[in-house]
């Protein structure tokens, strides 16, 4: 128990090989997810324990990925906090509640995840006792700056103009959101951790749009809070943030166990940055999955290397797999990590 | 001639105040533009000079900025190379020349500008006319990494699948392609210096999508073979590439006049990379212009106290200004860089 080898790298420990997962490991370049999801929508997914523990086992027995990672999606604490959520195939979430003063935030509530998404605690539950300690198994939310983002442009955006509007035109309303937000962020993990999460990873995925100034104005500190908020104890906390590079020394003062990259900045960099106080996860580019497989090797151990100047490295993509990724070309990359990746104490998988 | 403090900042001279200039100041923002845009498609607007002329002119007018740029578009040239163009309202451009092979690339010329793109050239001698020394202008080309990925994807994209695809799977079509285009930016912009050009800008929009160490492999070479060919005489080149902090210190070897950057990276620490030998062009985040105009000056000043780190320093936005852009924000901008710009030797604008 605990003895899992992305486990003990996550805490720093030795490990018998580098161990890795994939980001977005479940989904859509996997023929047997898509076998489920034409059957059902991607919400019934994400709400049926029995579908959603299904198609979180599959990368696991297909790829023999080092963890499993909860399917689930970002949004669905949002939901939970009074936003209509729906997906549109090719067009991602929509989100159907617009933020335009004090009063639109107090509609909204702080959920308690374990009366409005059991799902999830249940999916948890299924998963751990699927596993019987074969791999551990993450959980996750995305960081408040994140959901507000979504919540305020009311899906994806280009160039992020509601929300930039709301912060600087209304920063006493956007302050409101984000506190509600990190309380649901918040409670949302510590009852995945106690459902049986054994490791966190908060998603900051729009965090790199921002100045380094905004980025600890409007966005670190309620990262901070939820940090300071969740209950650890044996834990390990991932974050990750795309586009890092110019925030990686604020993001540092965070505190986690481990700071996930994006493929922009080579890991020895990242390292430098970061120091050797916390272990590093990434970064493979996640479009180098379509070169030949021969190439693949080199594209591993240019990362694993470079990992070396890491305290402790977890291989992982750069972001999330690519829809229209060869299975066999994410098998081959975890092969060579299993392969080249650093040789230490022997531990199990 | 010459004395202009835009042209002498280019070239690390002392200057009155920190010049400023806007990328996409001629545009979508200005309602004098949107009056000339309704009568004419876009592509019209790049195609006659007289009508280019005006909308370049207008923001030079309405903002008092330091420079003019060109009215154009970067796919102008890949049209003359035998690409269809066409752009689509709120959609970006769409080109329809698929690449699946060197057969593709073979069916592509290297167009003599002054035969396929006159009108370029021809806006160009107008506005210098218009000008009459008032302020410099600057002609542009996208880089050829850029304008290869708009050829191979068909337009914008996300994740550069079908560009990655190319240059992974099939590399000598990929470098066959982009010597081509290469050739192509050379000729356009010594023909855009020959019709009186006083500066030039590449910009190389997409490069920061790549890793550093693809970009030194796939992408920096051509940009290095554009600068090489280029009648540089007294003309400045600036490069400008987007999400750049990663690739700064590669940029730095192409031994531009000045390097452009965008928001995510800090002026004061975009100065350690590149050093004293270049000047630097930036950076406010296009979305503070959304902040109250009282909280505008803050934000240049931030700005400009981190560009005194640089050798020389040309105010500009990280990126293009957006559309939803109020061009009274804009304007506060402009006066604000010119009450609050580092004050040296008295030149004209």
């Amino acid at each position: 128990m605990g003895d899992y080898r992305f486990l003990k790298a996550c805490r720093r420990e030795p490990v018998d090989v580098t161990p890795i997962w994939i980001m977005r490991q479940a989904g859509r370049y996997l023929p047997e997810y898509q076998k489920i999801r034409g059957k059902n929508s991607f919400l019934t997914l994400c709400k049926t324990p029995e579908l959603a523990a299904e198609v979180t086992i599959q990368p696991v027995e297909r790829l023999g990925v080092d963890a499993a990672i909860l399917f689930s999606d970002i949004l669905i604490p949002v939901e939970a906090m009074g936003v209509p959520l729906d997906f549109h195939d090719g067009k991602g979430p929509i989100l159907g509640k617009e933020i335009r003063g004090q009063a639109d935030v107090d509609a909204l509530s702080v959920p308690d995840p374990t009366d409005k998404v059991p799902f999830v605690m249940e999916t948890i539950r299924i998963l751990r006792k699927a596993f019987q300690g074969k791999v551990p198994l993450i959980g996750f939310s995305g960081a408040p700056f994140t959901l507000c983002s979504y919540i305020v442009e009311g899906g994806t955006s280009r160039n992020f103009i509601k929300l930039k509007t709301l912060m600087y035109q209304a920063p006493e309303v956007y302050r409101s959101l984000m506190t509600k937000i990190t309380k649901t962020v918040i409670a949302y993990l510590n009852a995945q951790i106690e459902a049986g999460a054994q490791a966190v990873q908060i998603f900051d995925t729009w965090a790199g749009i921002l100045t380094p100034g905004d980025y600890e104005e409007y966005a670190l500190p309620y990262t901070r809070q939820v940090v300071a908020g969740l209950s650890r104890g044996n834990t390990p906390v991932i974050h990750f943030a795309n586009d890092c590079a110019t925030i990686l020394s604020a993001i540092r003062t965070l505190g986690v166990d481990v700071i996930a990259v994006d493929w922009r900045i080579p890991l020895d960099v990242a390292a430098i940055v970061v120091g050797q106080g916390v272990a590093i996860q990434g970064n493979m580019d996640p479009t180098m999955l379509f070169h030949p497989p021969e190439k693949i090797d080199d594209c591993v151990r240019d990362v694993l290397r470079r990992g070396e100047s890491a305290a402790s490295h977890i291989f992982n993509l750069g972001h999330g797999i690519l829809p229209p990724t060869n299975p066999d070309h994410a098998i081959a990359m975890v092969e060579a990590v299993h392969r080249f990746g650093r040789k230490g104490m022997a531990v199990p998988r």
